[in-house]
């Protein structure tokens, strides 16, 4: 994942476990003390684990790179703790890997930031996920439409994006919006599909996301889809929002959100156009497992036994210069008998054990033994490292 | 550092940022409640951000790992917290590199474990570095010679460690140690120098500092001296202890601390026989700094930029295409004019830009510029990753 971030031009940023709890309440409201690690220090100050990571990326921005040249961009791997019931793929402590650009409005850094979840997925080697993307414009403007002020709107946003449609009907009408208006608020949210579903709206959020679509369509991307029904409740986002899912987790599927959003006004610096992405990490490495993927077992390159006590000296020797080289090597610490060294050398997946013996190490020789077919040579020690390296 | 790690056949593990407070009130007394983050939760429980890595990786290794094979070696890297005051160096959130090797009490272990803390220096290259190596079996003989119990022992200990003469002395007279055995057991904490000052010693300590001194000697580090005032304070180090410095940092100069230790009793498992380290990291940077290490610059590879609206795609489309090619880019995202675009690669530090025009293109061609050279020059698109990659 960083890896990836670094191909794109995002620069890793690394910022404090615990923040002013003042920081979260200003983005999420005051009842998000509830639901996260919050305190008093010694001092008296109200600190809280970040339960989150585009804040505290915000916070440091106004501090610190308000000068930078734009495009900005950031990216993140840390802990963040959430106080909520442990269940599969979501900790008290888990894992985010986020980015954020700070540019200008435009489809092609929200385009950048969206191909950037997507490349990441693929590097990482999901088979199965997909993006779904929508514009808060379109139902902010329809709730406009319907006579309903900028005030009013984030409640009946909150219903709508967890789809809880008859709690958001029920606010709706409350609010005074006729039940013809609220079907057709509703009818927008339940439109997904394929790039055409666009042809449903119209106005700037329509070209807006026409042009999003074109440039990942330039960048490979073809796995996307319409669906105005991602709202993502929260006041500061400002334009496109987009979720992934990886269809292997079931109900809990959602590895990915995000979208463009303002932030920094709030935290005392001037207006910007960002846009970001938190991948959920924990999520993630859960749905590669369920595909079945992985991971490189361990392995060391060699491990090097000494046949007697005054072999010891040379062992370490060899062991140093090897490491030095590159070469990932263990040595004999227990004083095992060969036999044993063997069996400690196939439990760490050892390539190959140097074998430092009296007769080999008088003519400057050592054995090297391949430890998956047990055929062993000797080699002179001064080609030792060369003879490691073309194995490989 | 991880990397060096690695190449010794440690393994990096992971713990929790917070831990029941037990955990270390249980390793270092009740007292270091009032030098951490200790809180209460939403439930009730007793909890603390980490001020050090050496008892979660104990209570991990307890935990999960007791059946692996020995030695078993373990790395970890990430943020401890403090509550003192903050100083050049000394940060109340700050990041610890460490080890620990659990295998057997033989000075192989040891030795490993010191070569490992010195590899790591001279692998990030600090140019000034030295390795002071005692062991707390000398000044634990010597009081039990004088009549002190185990029990007695650990305030007089934290005085020698701190060097706090006149109280040491105060607290022996105190325990009924004579001036003439206080004196001795002063000047043993004053021993110090090259492994001859050994001879001034006697018994295992000395057999087992000897065979250190040499497999260090083999494993190529000579920048070693005995330090019997090297004491470490606290109950569980169990023999060889050790300390390095980095004098450019001057009164601060310690950079990293260890020894042999047993702690897994402590924690409801066996007991073991462990030998660890933790490095500062930050005072480590800052040593770096001071010696004037500088890291490399950022850069990135290629700065794409589309002549045109009309040129935009193609843009995005090399772009993508570097990237999957392991090639960092970026691509113009703000729609600036040519100079601009240039003026932004060069503050990004791009090693060159793809010019991506309206002539070339309809032959098959971009531009690519040598930002440091501004030399230009004419590429097949399909030859652009093997162009760029030979450039490198």
């Amino acid at each position: 994942m960083r890896r990836e971030a670094a191909l794109f031009g995002f620069r890793e940023i690394s910022t404090p476990i615990f923040e002013h709890t003042e920081l979260f309440t200003i983005k999420s409201g005051p009842n998000v003390v509830e639901e996260i690690y919050a305190f008093q220090d010694k001092g008296g100050r109200e600190i809280s684990l970040r339960p989150e990571l585009t804040a505290p990326a915000m916070r440091f921005f106004v501090n610190e790179l308000t000068n930078c040249p734009r495009p900005l961009k950031m990216f993140y791997f840390g802990q963040c703790f959430r106080y909520e019931r442990p269940q599969s793929g979501r900790f008290r402590e888990f894992y985010q890997f986020g980015a954020e650009l700070i540019g200008n409005p435009g489809p092609e850094s929200d385009a950048e930031v969206i191909a950037l979840a997507a490349s990441i997925m693929r590097r990482v080697g999901l088979r199965q996920y997909s993006i779904r993307i929508g514009h808060i414009g379109v139902l902010r403007g329809a709730l406009a439409q319907a006579g309903i002020d900028a005030d009013q709107a984030p409640p009946i946003l909150q219903k709508l994006d967890k789809k809880e449609y008859e709690e958001a009907k029920a606010r709706m009408a409350e609010a005074g919006i006729s039940s013809g208006e609220v079907e057709r608020i509703i009818e927008i949210t339940k439109t997904r599909g394929p790039v055409e579903a666009l042809d449903k709206i119209s106005g700037e959020a329509k070209d807006h996301l026409a042009a999003v679509f074109r440039i990942l369509s330039d960048y490979g991307f073809t796995n996307v889809e319409v669906d105005l029904g991602v709202v993502r409740g929260l006041d500061y986002y400002t334009g496109l929002v987009f979720e992934m899912d990886a269809p292997v987790l079931g109900a809990e599927k959602q590895i990915c959100g995000g979208g463009s959003y303002s932030l920094t006004e709030l935290f005392g610096g001037e207006r910007t156009f960002s846009t970001g992405f938190g991948i959920g990490f924990d999520r993630t490495l859960l749905a590669l497992e369920r595909e079945g993927y992985e991971a490189p077992p361990y392995h060391i390159d060699a491990y090097v036994i000494p046949v007697s006590e005054k072999m010891k000296d040379e062992a370490f020797k060899i062991t140093a210069r090897l490491r030095q080289e590159g070469i990932s090597a263990e040595v004999d610490l227990m004083g095992r008998s060969i036999s044993k060294n063997f069996k400690y050398a196939a439990s760490i997946n050892a390539q190959r054990a140097v074998i430092v013996g009296e007769k080999e190490l008088a003519q400057g020789s050592v054995a090297i033994r391949d430890m998956a077919s047990g055929e062993q040579r000797l080699v002179a020690i001064e080609n030792l490292v060369p003879e490691i390296r073309c194995d490989q």
